[in-house]
């Protein structure tokens, strides 16, 4: 089943401004399955420049169950009043970072503050296999024919 | 595994408070697993009385996937300034609504406005299990010992 099927109305992104909007983003939410059962839940997190996206949590809670499964994170942003929005997915195999390899101290450094209280010491990533993204595109009134200032 | 395991730190809010949530947003997001592979999307939705959200996507689509799955709708509210927000969860089973049935009937009656544009004839729901949510508590500066004005 192909991501490309959701894309009715939906401007379609490029990949360099999936990584610019992820950059920009510190609030997403991490999918998964595990014990048969879809886990769905919001994580602080960054993005490194490739679209690796890097949380942390706790000891003993769901999220820990993401390293080595299948996972979706997703950021995205809306704005009410125009009704318009971008959402942009990272999708790859959780893993725990370690500090056992370059790559993970390096993912490591990033600064990724929790907003929950707590400590949070145990760091995840995704790795992406693919990074996609989509804009709800504006809709101007003009392309309605209406005409600003002239109320019918 | 279960979802109270995720609680670390987090205000654990009561089902009424949950579903007052719930029908105050209308973006929230949907993950399930369909052919080995998570999906995480982005949703415009309503609530009903009793937790179940309902949503409606085109034809051809990845969310029509959901019908027969077991599924987790998420929405939440995040504030940056203050690092403060709450997320509320539905689990459950997705189901089309069809119109067969006079709970589907009911559910069909309520407002979903889809902001993307393009037809959007099929509408979904998730009738809850299990509806939780949690609050990241306000950490006031008064909790560090901090007096307001003083600066050392």
């Amino acid at each position: 089943m192909s991501e490309e099927k959701h894309e009715i109305g939906l401007e379609v992104l490029g990949t360099e401004e999936c990584l610019q909007l992820l950059s920009g983003a510190v609030i997403g939410r991490v999918a998964f399955q595990a014990d048969g059962v879809p886990h769905l839940l919001p994580v602080n997190y960054a993005a490194d420049a490739d679209g690796t996206v890097v949380f942390r949590t706790a000891e003993h809670t769901v999220l820990e169950s993401v390293g080595g499964r299948p996972a979706v994170f997703e950021a995205d942003g809306f704005d009410a009043v125009n009704h318009t929005g971008w959402s942009v997915c990272v999708r790859g195999t959780g893993r725990e970072l370690t500090g056992h390899d370059t790559t993970a101290r390096r993912l490591l450094e990033l600064t990724v503050i929790s907003w929950a209280p707590g400590q949070r010491d145990r760091w995840f990533a995704i790795t992406p296999d693919e990074v996609t993204g989509r804009r709800i595109p504006l809709v101007r009134a003009a392309d309605f024919g209406w005409i600003p200032g002239v109320v019918s």
